[in-house]
C-alpha cells in the first residue's frame, strides 16, 4: 500500500503548527510529510512591527525551520508557491512542482491596498523580514540626511502610519519608543519630528473595549502621536500622502515615511488557483477543509472563520491559526488512519493583547482586561507561547522574550 | 592695558591643539581666548571611513568640545562662519560675529569635485559625522531593499568608490570587513555584491612606497575589491557613474552607491573672505601666517606648506595639522606677550600609516615599512596619539582604540 503524502505549504504560525504535530503524531511508515516554504526560517508575524521600528533586531523575529522539523519525518523545499493545480493535485512552484494526497494551505496573508493609488509604490508594508528591514533602514536614512542638506527639510522626520488596527497602534507604540534613540544617535531636536495616524474608520482598534482603547490612544498620545480618525487615505505620492477630510476637502501631509498598516486579505496564490474565495480568504468548513475539497485544508490568514455570535469573521490572528494548525493535524491524521470521524473547529479565544511599547500594553485576557506593564508581561507571555506551542523549551529559550522589567 | 582677544576658528585637530596649548601657555589677565565650531563637538576625521562603511559606531568618532577645553578660560561659541572681514578684524558669523585681535582659522578642508558633473547630487563624500552616517545607512539600506523589489537589481549591491588616496583605500579596507556582515544580516549571496575602486591616476595610493601599495592593492583585491586604475569618472547619474576608458570610449558602472573620496579642497570661507589662495588653501609664511597679515594664522587643511625636498606642498593630515597647531600657539604666546621672535615651521614626518580594515594595514614608521598586523598595531597608536596630544590621558581611555587582538 502506497503512503499518503502530506504537502503543507508555509511555515507561518499554523503552517509549523501543523507540522510538528504530524511529525510527532504520525509514524514514518504512516505517511510522506513535506513542508514548502519561500525563506528557510520562520518569522514571528506578530513581531515585525518591533523589527520595523527597529527596536528589535531582525533576527531575533525570525528562527531557523530546520530548528523545529525533524528531518527523519519532513522533507523540506524550499521555493515560492505559484498555483495549485487541485483537479492534478499538484502543487506548482517556482523551481519545480510536488503532488499530494493532502494539503494544507497556510501560505499566509498580504497586504490589501483597496486601489488607494500610489500605496505600493510609496508606502511601505509590515509583511515580513525584508519589509521589515526596508522600514527600519529607510526610517533611519531619513534621520541620517536631515542634518546633511543644506536646506533641512522636516518633513524627512515625519512617519505617516496608515490604519489605527492592530498592526498600526502596535507599530505607533514601538515608534514611539524608538523616536528619542534616533534623535540621540542623529543629532536631531525631537520636537521636530511627527508621527501621525491616519485612520479611515471613525475609531481606533475596532472590536476593542472602548475603556481600553481610550487608555491606548491617550497612552500614545502622551508620547507625541497625532491621531487623524475618520480621515481616509486617498492617494500616496513621492511626497507623502493625500488625505480626505470632509466630502470634497483634500489636504497633503508631507512624510518621508509612510507605512500602510491596515488591511489584510487572502494569499492570492488562492485565487490563482481557482478556488472560491474572498479576497483571497476561503469561507472553509467545519472541518477546515474547501468546501468540496476532501483532500484540501485552508488555515491561517487565508481561511475564514465565522464567528457565531456575532455573524461575523473572527480577524486573523496568529492563536488562531496555530489553533487551526493543531486541528488540521488531528484530522488528517485520523484520515491518513482511514477513521471516519473529524473534528470540527471551534476558536477558543484566549485574549488579545496590543502592545503599547516597552513595558506599556492593553488587553483583555481569560475575560479580564489589563493595562501597562502587567498588560506588557502578558504580551511578552502570548509571544513566548507561539515559540513553546511549535518548538518547546528550547525555542522558548533561544528566542523568547524574557526582558520582563 | 586691553587683553588680546584670539579667537580660533573650527575645533578639528589643528583648532583643538591650538586651544589647549594656549589655555596652557597662557594665563586668565594673558589674553581672552575664543573658540568657535559649527557643532559642539570634535571628531576623527581620520576615523570617519569606519563610520561610513559602518565598522565604528558614529559616536565612537567624536566627543563633546568641552571634555577638552577649560571653560574658565576659553569661551565656545557654537556657530557656523561665513565670512572674516580681515581689515575690520572681525568674523561674521551665521548667528553674530566676533573680533579678534589675533585670529587662527583651522575651518578643515572641503571636498573638491574638479567640475565632474553630478558629482555633487549622486555620490556620497566622507566629509563630517553626518556624512558618514548618511553613506553608512544608504548602504544599508540598498542591502535592505535588495530582497523586498520583485525585481532584483544586483546593481544596488554595487559601491563604486572614486579615488585610491589614502581615504579610499581607508575606506575599501573597511567595506570589505563590512560586507560580509551585511550580506549575513540582510540574506544577501556575497558574490552579488561588487567593490569598484575607480581612480583617475595612474596609480593607487601616489607618494607611497611601490612595494606596499602593491601589497594593499594584492589585499584588497583578495577580498572582492576590482581596481579600475587611470579610468576617470565623467560623470555620476542617479543610477551609477559614466567612465572614460580610453580617448572617446564611455562605460556606464551602475551602482546603488557612489562616494566621492578622491580630492580636498581648502574651505570656501578663504575666498570668501578675500584671502589669497589656491583652491582655498593659502600659502603660509614661516610663522604660518598669511602673508602681509600679523595677526592671521592659518593651519590645517586650508593651509599649504611646501615640502623643499621635493619642492611639492605637503598633503594635508592629521598630523600636519596638529604641528602646526603647536606652533601656532607658541608664536601667540609669545606675541601676546610681545615678544620679538617668532618660531617657523618644519613638518616633523613620523610616518604614515593607512588602514586596509581589521587588523591589516601598510605603512612607514620612523622609517621602516609596515604590513599587516603590526601596521594595524602602529595605526590604532597613531589614531591614540591624536586624542591623548588634544586631551590627555583621560580622553585616551575614554575614546581610544584599544581593541588590538
Amino acid at each position: 500500500m502506497r503512503k499518503p503524502k502530506i504537502v503543507i505549504l508555509g511555515a507561518g504560525y499554523g503552517g509549523l503548527m501543523v507540522a510538528t504535530r504530524l511529525q510527532k503524531s504520525l509514524g514514518v511508515n504512516e505517511a510522506d510529510l513535506v513542508l514548502v516554504n519561500k525563506n528557510d526560517y520562520h518569522y514571528e508575524t506578530t513581531w515585525l512591527h518591533e523589527a520595523s521600528a527597529g527596536t528589535l533586531s531582525p533576527d531575533r523575529v525570525r528562527y531557523d525551520i530546520r530548528d523545529v522539523i525533524d528531518k527523519n519525518k519532513v522533507d523540506f523545499i524550499q521555493d515560492s508557491v505559484v498555483e495549485i493545480k487541485t483537479s492534478e493535485k499538484m502543487v506548482i512552484l517556482e523551481n519545480g512542482e510536488v503532488s499530494y494526497d493532502y494539503l494544507v494551505v497556510a501560505l499566509g496573508g498580504e497586504s490589501e491596498t483597496f486601489g488607494i493609488q500610489g500605496l505600493k509604490e510609496h508606502a511601505f508594508t509590515i509583511s515580513n523580514v525584508n519589509s521589515a528591514r526596508q522600514i527600519r533602514e529607510h526610517i533611519e536614512l531619513q534621520f541620517a540626511t536631515y542634518h546633511n542638506e543644506t536646506v533641512k527639510r522636516d518633513e524627512r522626520l515625519t512617519i505617516v502610519v496608515g490604519g489605527a488596527g492592530f498592526t498600526g497602534i502596535e507599530f505607533l507604540g514601538e515608534l514611539t519608543n524608538r523616536i528619542p534613540e534616533l534623535c540621540k544617535e542623529f543629532d536631531v531636536d525631537f520636537h521636530k519630528v511627527r508621527i501621525i495616524c491616519v485612520e479611515a474608520a471613525p475609531m481606533v482598534l475596532p472590536g476593542f473595549d472602548p475603556e481600553l482603547v481610550s487608555y491606548a490612544t491617550s497612552q500614545l498620545e502622551k508620547k507625541g502621536v497625532e491621531f487623524r480618525i475618520g480621515t481616509a487615505i486617498k492617494e500616496a505620492t513621492p511626497e507623502g500622502i493625500i488625505v480626505g477630510k470632509g466630502e470634497e476637502e483634500v489636504e497633503e501631509i508631507k512624510a518621508g515615511t509612510v507605512v500602510w498598516a491596515a488591511g489584510v486579505r487572502g494569499n492570492s496564490v488562492i485565487e490563482k488557483s481557482g478556488i472560491e474565495a474572498m479576497r483571497g480568504r476561503v469561507k472553509v468548513d467545519p472541518n477546515l477543509r474547501v468546501p468540496g475539497h476532501e483532500d484540501l485544508f485552508v488555515i491561517g490568514d487565508s481561511s475564514l472563520v465565522i464567528n457565531e455570535e456575532i455573524n461575523r469573521p473572527y480577524p486573523p490572528t496568529a492563536q488562531i491559526a496555530m489553533q487551526q494548525g493543531e486541528l488540521v493535524a488531528k484530522n488528517i491524521t485520523a484520515l491518513v488512519r482511514q477513521q471516519e470521524h473529524l473534528d470540527t473547529f471551534h476558536f477558543d479565544n484566549k485574549g488579545t493583547v496590543c502592545s503599547l511599547g516597552e513595558d506599556d500594553a492593553i488587553g483583555v485576557v481569560f475575560g479580564k482586561k489589563v493595562t501597562g506593564s502587567k498588560a506588557s508581561f502578558m504580551k511578552k507571555m502570548v509571544d513566548n507561547r507561539a515559540l513553546f506551542m511549535i518548538g518547546g523549551v528550547g525555542l522558548t529559550l533561544k528566542k523568547g522574550k524574557f526582558k520582563f522589567f
